[in-house]
């Protein structure tokens, strides 16, 4: 990490290391690589003792796609905050003689996607996005929360096996009165701690800010922080002194619900947060953490993952 | 469906009704929507379904993001056969004042894609693509077997349900020596068959050929189908007289294997084929077949299902 104030661990070993035990597939593309079964496997009992741990509190399960409606990134400012991380998608819309100049084009190794227009479509940049317009209107007293499992895609290429370009997160998604969603927000920032530090994670909670972009950003970033909008957890997993952030807390305040019209059961404008397991970080803590095989993991941890 | 050829069901009241039993989320575009609890659970447990009807076959498991390496794209000739399908990942590579006239030109309503620029990376249009790669080299006798659930992306927005923009396929990719495959990919068209008439569903199988763009397209079409390379099952979801393709079979002869240098034991170009479940088009076709409750299906259905 070009960042790291302090120890850094050995990335090309860790890569190999998770390579070589068949934890992940290597791809042409930084941040692309496939998950082997062993990998699959622990991300996916994590995710199911999150969901355990979360029974009974009654979120609604939803799935969305990778893809969001481009009007819907429009709206909620991304290109304005976060242009340097979209996924804009592009398709072919022409006839036959079109089609013959782009394979010329595509053969002759030349820049070919000029030649392709904009769909209506976007990447989905936050797993939670496509939740908030579905509740625009009037929410009943105790507000409501929503869970989903959603790939994420952020264009930051990179060697690092913990910054992916597409990854998976386990999100909750509350809105309903400040009390209600900052109390929710506080519970579960201990709950969540509480759940990885179960797993013997060594992880700790810190005030965050998002990666806006340019210069306005580092004030958005300040502002954030002062306002304690954004926490995480985080854990050592490439360098000791430069943490992981493996689940994210935000509150939005009045930001979704004024753009998608989501009013209280008294008719104030709504407030939302949300919380996020990165479910590929989780997975490369505990690989990190306990070692390449989890047949060799703590018979503590086997049995909360693999009851 | 404008190319039905016979009664055509009523699709605004199928929709209609997927919405009203919160089995799918509307979306602003069209074949995005989301899945609701219900639907999702119908969806993972067919696949369960498929995982223990094949759990004797010894398939490796493998998980890739919804993005593949443009390369990939490339070098398989997608952009030459499937170009009005593609999906090709932009962002933006500028400074702070790109950024500011990127911002400007999206709040303006203007076309703003044109100030991006191509990634390294499309979404991925067929689930089994990234695995390719991973079998370059020499196979071991058997040759190999790896299965996957993913997503894929193909432009083609419908208001018809059974056409996503982003959807799921199960996928079984064999590759091997001609008899090795072919005899694998017959026995997987029986069982498959089978499995699907087992959750009474009115299916049948058919010779079939892939979406392939254009005048050139039609006489590649005709020849996969003249030499039998690809089959799909065949289920009534939308018309009774038009069926819709929930499973489906290629043979890609040496096109992979050439392509990515995958060699036999003797050292000859390897064959490939692949099959997948479309996994919202079955559950589509059951929900069609047995109603929009699950509790109200046939209990051998159930059974099979939620063991």
């Amino acid at each position: 990490m070009t960042d790291a104030t302090g120890p850094t661990y050995d990335i090309d070993s860790f890569y190999q290391g998770l390579v070589e035990h068949g934890l992940i597939i290597p791809s042409e593309i930084q941040g692309g690589y496939g998950r082997g079964a062993v990998f699959e496997d622990i991300l996916e009992r994590f995710n199911d003792l999150v969901s355990r741990t979360a029974k009974d509190d009654g979120a609604e399960p939803m799935m969305f796609p990778p893809i969001v409606p481009r009007t819907l990134i429009e709206k909620v400012g991304y290109m304005d905050n976060f242009p340097h991380l979209c996924g804009s998608i592009s398709s072919f819309f022409g006839g036959e003689k079109d089609a013959r100049a782009l394979s010329e084009c595509v053969h002759a190794g030349e820049r070919w996607e000029d030649r392709l227009d904009p769909t209506e479509a976007m990447l989905t940049p936050a797993a939670c996005y496509p939740v908030y317009p579905t509740f625009a209107g009037t929410l009943p007293a105790g507000g409501r929360l929503a869970t989903l499992t959603g790939w994420v895609y952020r264009h930051e290429p990179s060697p690092e096996p913990t910054r992916l370009q597409a990854f998976r997160m386990r999100e909750f998604i509350r809105v309903g009165t400040v009390d209600q969603v900052v109390a929710w927000r506080n519970a579960w920032l201990e709950r969540g701690l509480s759940l990885l530090k179960s797993l013997q994670l060594p992880v700790a909670s810190d005030v965050a800010n998002d990666p806006f972009f340019g210069r306005a950003g580092k004030m958005m970033a300040a502002s954030q922080r002062d306002q304690r909008l954004k926490f995480e957890i985080l854990c050592p997993v490439i360098s000791a002194d430069n943490p992981t952030a493996i689940c994210s807390f935000n509150w939005h305040q009045d930001h979704f619900s004024a753009t998608f019209d989501i009013k209280t059961s008294d008719g104030e404008v709504a407030s939302t947060a949300c919380l996020g397991f990165g479910l590929e970080r989780v997975t490369l803590a505990l690989i990190k953490t306990h070692g390449f095989d989890p047949a060799t993991w703590p018979a503590e941890v086997r049995a909360l993952l693999w009851p």
